[in-house]
């Protein structure tokens, strides 16, 4: 039996993955309480026996495998989304789609410390991260299996996270989620049409406009996108195009530590609040995957999703973006 | 200068309404609290000069408007997402997309008490909410300028209500959001390819299986759906072929009266969660829109809604339909 099942609705397209093993973490489906420090942290150092073997480190080269002296750290998801064994299977019936629930599902410990926010760490430590980020999608991509891989933060209880140490999460799955989708086959349709990319295009005239612009170094520019679904939400998106994160150099990497550490940081400044941040990177095996344009998503959870959100696919807020950008930019760190 | 505007993604079909006079809410964007007690509740019985004057109220005929002696109240919305005055403004830039932000945002307050979870009423003071939104959903739909009228309920900090006195919302738009969209384009192309409702042969199928069934009425099936988003999540969906709730019978008002206080109640003895419901309703305008059929989605707030969510537009849920449908149909009340 396998750990959990991919369905797809059956009038609409989305997909659920059912995952019954997941309700065994310790702190799911409460609703109420933040992850108490009652008990000891399985992300923290010297608690590397509480999480699976991990699968990627950065340490001491002195150091065994799954011992302290780490500085970033990738290990299986104890309670996985979707179970890395397996083949892909064939739904059986054509109206209720099911699939079994294969799929890749890691965590990444962002800190040998027990740190609550990324916004504490250094940018070396960041930049770690991100390298971490780029080496598991490099070796994941591999695997002909997996035709998208999101890597994502749920950073507070109330953005999702379970367990307070910083960290980050990785899914390699399937099928290509419907966000991607969607966003891919714009840009590509867009592409078709006029020879260029869609980003590319808003970049320039966010760069000619400049009032939703937050901070920019050489390679990648910050910016509250047109249509923020959040307030203070910021995008970081390298100026040249490029389709796939797993591209990105090592000067850039430094780079973009510094812009997503000052991002955060900025945000920290004006509203503690819980966040999440998604990368958006090319699917995997389309055709015309090169006219995809990777970015990150910072989505900070000032509003709550609701039943209007829910209800439409919309959303309501109440920050503009250029008031965002503004205050982003102005605050003194 | 409009209240609001509605700014589309330049890449994606997402709408966002950009409402900034909502952040002067007097609960708006606090993180952490629940709505304290410390102020009067301006949907209690007697604080009626605290909201707009009702659109439509049904009450003690000896009593004047906005006074006591209601049992449902409908007013306009005092922080509204979108302005109800002015026209349909057309996009003066075709790729940053804008709209002035029109549309009816209304405020069902569904009993004069200080209640907090709509458990707790009565079954016929649910029926009055019911024949509430209809009312309203007949003098809205005369309105050419609205394509499609959101009717849902937030109950609960975490669900995104600000208020916690008990209370639904409504929302006529000028476009027809994408939730909506895609559903009644998947149905209408079914429909074109079988001559069938994809949905009514989803409840025969619902029927002879079985196991996702909670309960039944004459008119009524209620079932947690195949591809349910969140645990014990629960759809009300009417037997025979119906696209627009506003056509229900009073008899039908009745009925679904008992399956939603049934719904809830059974909902509120398994676990005590914050909720959201959705009526989908046909859009108003569109060709083929007799291929909807309408239904109401109760979205229990068990799980958060985390990066994943947010990154692929699909969900994780921990518990599988089959067993949340039998725990809430056993359960005893």
């Amino acid at each position: 039996m396998a750990i959990s099942e991919l369905r797809k609705d059956p009038v609409v397209d989305r997909w659920v993955i059912i995952a019954t093993e997941r309700s065994k973490r310790p702190h799911a489906n409460r609703t109420r309480t933040e992850s108490g420090r009652d008990e000891p942290c399985p992300f923290c150092a010297g608690r590397e026996g509480d999480t699976p073997p991990e699968v990627l480190a950065y340490r001491d080269p002195s150091a065994p495998a799954d011992t302290p002296g780490w500085r970033v750290r990738v290990v299986p998801n104890k309670y996985p989304a979707l179970d890395s064994m397996g083949d892909i299977s064939l739904p059986t019936d054509s109206a209720y789609v099911a699939l079994s629930g294969v799929g890749a599902h890691e965590v990444i410990i962002e800190s040998p410390k027990h740190c609550l926010s990324m916004a504490e760490l250094a940018e070396g430590q960041i930049e770690d991260v991100l390298r971490a980020y780029r080496e598991r999608l490099i070796v994941l991509q591999n695997d002909r299996r997996w035709k998208s891989i999101l890597i994502y933060k749920n950073q507070g209880s109330a953005a999702g996270a379970t367990l307070e140490h910083v960290h980050s999460q990785l899914l390699a799955m399937s099928i290509v989620p419907r966000e991607i989708d969607h966003e891919w086959r714009a840009l590509v349709s867009h592409h078709d049409m006029t020879n260029s990319c869609l980003y590319c295009e808003m970049l320039d005239r966010e760069r000619s406009d400049g009032r939703r612009i937050v901070l920019e170094s050489a390679a990648f520019i910050g910016f509250c996108p047109f249509a923020s679904r959040f307030p203070f939400e910021i995008w970081l998106m390298p100026k040249e195009h490029s389709p796939m994160f797993d591209s990105v150099a090592n000067d850039e990497l430094r780079q973009l530590a510094f812009m997503l550490r000052q991002s955060l940081q900025r945000l920290a400044g004006i509203v503690d609040a819980p966040l999440n941040y998604v990368l958006h990177s090319a699917p995997l095996k389309e055709a015309k995957r090169d006219h995809y344009h990777w970015h990150l998503e910072i989505l900070p959870r000032i509003s709550k999703i609701a039943g209007f959100e829910l209800a439409s696919g919309y959303y309501i807020n109440t920050v503009a973006p250029e008031s965002a950008a503004l205050q982003l930019r102005e605050l003194a760190l």
